[in-house]
């Protein structure tokens, strides 16, 4: 019997997503074919088994993952792809690993239309170039119309910590230098305002950035870097609150060192938020041994991603789990963590 | 100033999902600590980092990422936290790897009951516990009412490959055997039936289970496994026909040699479905040198979950990239992708 080779991807007619490109068959090939591989093709990922099978210098390993539901997808400064790249990336930099594989899970609703999905993916892919990490596995599932909202994006990513690094959220020292690399909120209100519809004079654009250029040329002078942390879901109020309860620690902060935009302070006293609630997504919060602030602040600042950066206060031995600041006009009041939820859905 | 420590996680007075619980704040602390960590907690996952720091054994390593947005949440046979853990562990042991950690990340739909929410974490972690792996790492989204599904759970995978094994989809040559390790169709049938309502007289139940301890057992007698593959979405038809053109050969098999249960053969019937095209959830279909093929069959039957297990077909030079099947009258008939969407939200 002879039977005619067939092609395996036949041409894909659709605009927008459906069932079908979520089944395994042949719409879910041409779906990979046509959108994905085009934009992400690596050595790993072209060898579409079921998992990649990749070579790891000894050392240890960090692993991170994280799911994106931003809404809007797209958002003045980015869209969900970059987010969900830049995020992952940084959650690995933040624990002193050299940020270096990607997965990728996608969730489409039915509907959703391709050339976003496209842009998305092509966003992913020079995100991923920009910070130097290859994205080698992935997955895509397709729900009812009404069953998920446009698109989820997982990533999750591996990592090869640096040695002789220790950074956790347990090491701070009473003493340390607490120091902030740019300007609160702008992604959260980003976000939000595009949302809500409002706009400023000058627009809002979101933060979102890799940090791992610049984490690398910190840990490459070795200071005595004990914690760092990206200020995301939460705010730099909520980074602060996890760092002071999980060293036993104070915090002492001081309002008038918190570098914030003009437009972010604006929106913030419209909605009635705390900026220092709203999210970010390309800073570092770090705590530095006091003699080595200097030379640290000067590495951030001499990075693009850094030039606001700002030492904004310090760890004390008193009020341990407890993060303080101070106002211009001398009082204190406590930073406490956000109980509800004034921004859903900001990542 | 003394200000009395405040605990940080205050009580959950709360049954189902709040958007707050997604929001970073004093809610995702007490979710974290009162429904994940008792169940899943271990030496990694208790860092509460926003990476684990894991130390592995020099090699190659395996990773790998599926989402699971299955529908209904509980099935006959499991739930979609299990179904979540024992995908991704299965997707690693097919690469020739020992799965060894998992991420999971969680998109909730506000809501969703915190109870079932607690089952499914349980069920995670009798998975993990049941395969040898540790969920070393998470994230948990809040989406509002009617912007999910109820749960979809990501999970990713880390393994260490193990020395002097290669298998890979493209590894396929004329005259391997081919052997299925069970019966097919039981998750994707137990899924449609609960999904429809329809009761037949023995209850289909799906066959979701870790298949690593039975690949290990073969790989520890070292045959010349050539490829292996977990015949999950899109079924039996879909991996024999990614396998035939990725190693550009032709694939027979025999009809009367598959196994099918009579239970899962009538609702197939019914339904109007191939099972040959519904999704398994613990089986394996593997391309074995013919020499190996009895050696390799005595070993996957010596396994519970492996009891079914039939050769099937074999390899060969004919009709490259396609997969024919012989029908017990004789005929023959190609097996291809299914193209549309019979089953949607199966995994």
């Amino acid at each position: 019997m002879t039977i005619a080779p067939v092609c395996p991807a036949p041409l894909m007619h659709h605009e927008t997503v459906q069932m079908a490109h979520g089944a395994g068959g042949r719409l879910s090939q041409a779906l990979m074919q046509r959108i994905f591989m085009p934009h992400l093709h690596n050595v790993f990922l072209d060898q579409l088994d079921d998992q990649a099978k990749l070579e790891l210098q000894p050392g240890r390993v960090a692993f991170t993952t994280d799911t994106y539901v931003v809404s809007p997808v797209f958002f003045p400064g980015g869209n969900i792809g970059e987010l969900a790249v830049n995020g992952t990336v940084n959650d690995l930099a933040v624990g002193g690993a050299t940020p270096l594989y990607l997965s990728a899970g996608f969730v489409l609703e039915e509907g959703f239309a391709l050339a976003e999905l496209e842009t998305i993916v092509i966003s992913m892919a020079e995100a991923a170039r920009k910070a130097g990490v290859m994205i080698v596995t992935g997955d895509t599932k397709v729900v009812g119309k009404g069953q998920c909202d446009k698109i989820f994006i997982n990533t999750s990513g591996i990592g090869l910590i640096r040695e002789g690094v220790s950074l956790s959220c347990r090491n701070l020292q009473p003493g340390d230098t607490i120091i902030l690399s740019g300007t609160v909120g702008d992604h959260g209100m980003a976000i939000m305002t595009s949302r809500e519809g409002l706009s400023f004079q000058s627009r809002i654009t979101s933060d979102s950035a890799p940090l791992n250029g610049m984490i690398t040329a910190m840990l490459d002078v070795n200071p005595q870097l004990h914690a760092m942390r990206d200020p995301t879901r939460g705010g730099v109020a909520a980074t602060l609150n996890e760092l002071a309860v999980s060293s036993s620690v104070g915090i002492e902060i001081s309002e008038a060192a918190i570098p914030v935009k003009a437009e972010v302070r604006g929106a913030c006293e419209l909605l009635g938020i705390d900026p220092l609630h709203v999210a970010n997504e390309g800073k570092l919060l770090l705590a530095v041994a006091a003699e080595d602030a200097a030379k640290v602040l000067a590495i951030i600042r001499s990075f693009e991603v850094g030039r606001d950066a700002a030492i904004i206060g310090h760890v004390v031995h008193d009020h341990p789990g407890m993060v303080v600041m101070r106002t211009p006009f001398g009082s204190r009041r406590i930073i406490d963590l956000p109980l509800g939820e004034q921004l859903p859905r900001i990542c």
